[in-house]
């Protein structure tokens, strides 16, 4: 069979990485369990905030059965990173930090007067 | 005055990203005010997540006013993801979400028993 960019070997259509970047899409392809075709603002992003080639280098670095996680963290931090390009996912911890703070001081209050 | 890859133009030596990316520091470098020479793990792990080139996108793309936080927290995300490659920064947000949770029903607890 010939290949084509943008194709899947063997058929099928290509993942949402492969159909960004206009290459052919292998069978064994490292994004598309976590990146399918149906979903392509998810690359979009990834790929905006890390780079495809980083993305690609941090999933083949962990076992296959954390990359689903790792896909789905990263798409998370490059969201934040898009929505808020100032604090990304570092304005969330910031703002649930204050409210660990604020909750610890309101509880002790509380208990101080059982 | 002749200008050589890895020296500020000017004199003085190139900021840390110049440095691992072996160029020429200029005058106006975007990276130079946020990446000093004597802290180089900083931009080597944002370079190793995000990449030299996103980074400085990101920064340019900023009110100059801003860009000081905005490269403190990729500096702070980058780290997160070395240390966890798998959870990175989401790891600390779920971790203080469920802290969050924990104290509001502890809390709750603590005031109905007022």
């Amino acid at each position: 069979m010939r290949e084509v960019a943008g194709k899947r070997q063997g058929g099928g259509s290509p993942c949402a990485a492969c159909k960004l970047l206009r290459r052919r899409c292998a069978e064994d392809c490292v994004f598309a369990p976590y990146f399918p075709a149906d979903q392509p603002h998810k690359f979009a992003s990834v790929h905006k905030v890390f780079g495809a080639s980083n993305v690609n280098k941090l999933l083949q670095e962990l076992p296959v059965q954390h990359r689903s996680d790792a896909g789905a963290t990263l798409v998370y931090e490059a969201n934040a990173r898009v929505r808020d390009p100032l604090y990304g996912c570092v304005g969330a911890i910031s703002s649930l930090q204050q409210q660990v703070d604020a909750l610890q001081t309101q509880l002790a209050i509380a208990q101080a007067y059982r």
